[in-house]
């Protein structure tokens, strides 16, 4: 049983893809899908939504999840990543998964608990959780390993082991 | 000649579709997409996605245009509009319409000039500049129609007659 986890952006969309074998999540593959802020945005877009397509389909996974929401205050941030939400979650659909959603704070609660929470932490857990030498990188990629393991962790998915 | 101009929302999108016909634009058709709240988001991207597709394949439109920006200052608003601009945007594209994205206060300039451009005012415009008996109602459709007529009015169609 494999999750892809999704962490959106229209600059830089992370992707991280566990297998879930006995009561071990393994890690499996990471990556990130960048597009050119000099294209229009529906450019972007498509390349956001068609590479996604791409990874998915080639993931043989059996289930998706989403970083839900937006931190910050900035109006246009938020346009932007709900543009990139959008694009994440169609192509995920296209590709016949259902598509969970955990909210920022949730994540990183659950890879690295009620710390600080940083980037970094979040990484490092990451990295400690599926026995990985070394944190994974960049940032957005190890972000939606921290997706894929929350939506393992609780336990949304029919008949899995819990944690 | 025929112009697709969409204003996109998750709750209810707006479309409205012209024909140029030399130098008159005419109207032909308009209306709204609806999605269902109760509905998970992924169900609301495609269900806005698929039907903004079939509308704009069969409208016979060789070009589209959407009202880009966000107009307010609630993060999450502007988080959800982006989602529903994207679904908007892809349809369109997958389509094989290039879209034109327009300010909200340049197409309420374009076709109300510069009054007080409330929601009346504009529907009342584009009543006007397309000879229609009554203004279009909903008013996401009228605001759609007004950026059909933006995009024309731009003159950003190679070979368009110019207003």
């Amino acid at each position: 049983m494999r999750i892809l986890g999704i962490d959106p952006g229209l600059n830089v969309t992370g992707f991280g893809l566990i297998e879930i074998a006995g009561d071990r999540a393994v890690y499996v593959r990471h990556g990130v899908i960048r597009t050119r802020p000099a294209e229009a945005r529906a450019a972007r877009l498509l390349a956001l939504r068609d590479g996604l397509l791409a990874i998915a389909r080639e993931s043989g996974a059996a289930a998706a999840a989403i970083e839900s929401g937006f931190v910050g205050q900035n109006v246009r941030s938020a346009l932007l990543l709900g543009e990139a939400r959008a694009a994440a979650i169609l192509a995920l659909a296209d590709a016949g998964l259902e598509v969970a959603e955990y909210a920022p704070a949730l994540v990183k609660q659950t890879v690295a608990g009620f710390g600080r929470g940083e980037k970094e932490q979040v990484a490092r857990m990451v990295a400690f959780q599926l026995g990985l030498a070394k944190p994974p990188a960049p940032a957005d990629a190890a972000d939606a390993l921290a997706v894929a393991i929350t939506h393992w962790a609780h336990g949304r998915l029919a008949g899995m082991p819990q944690r």
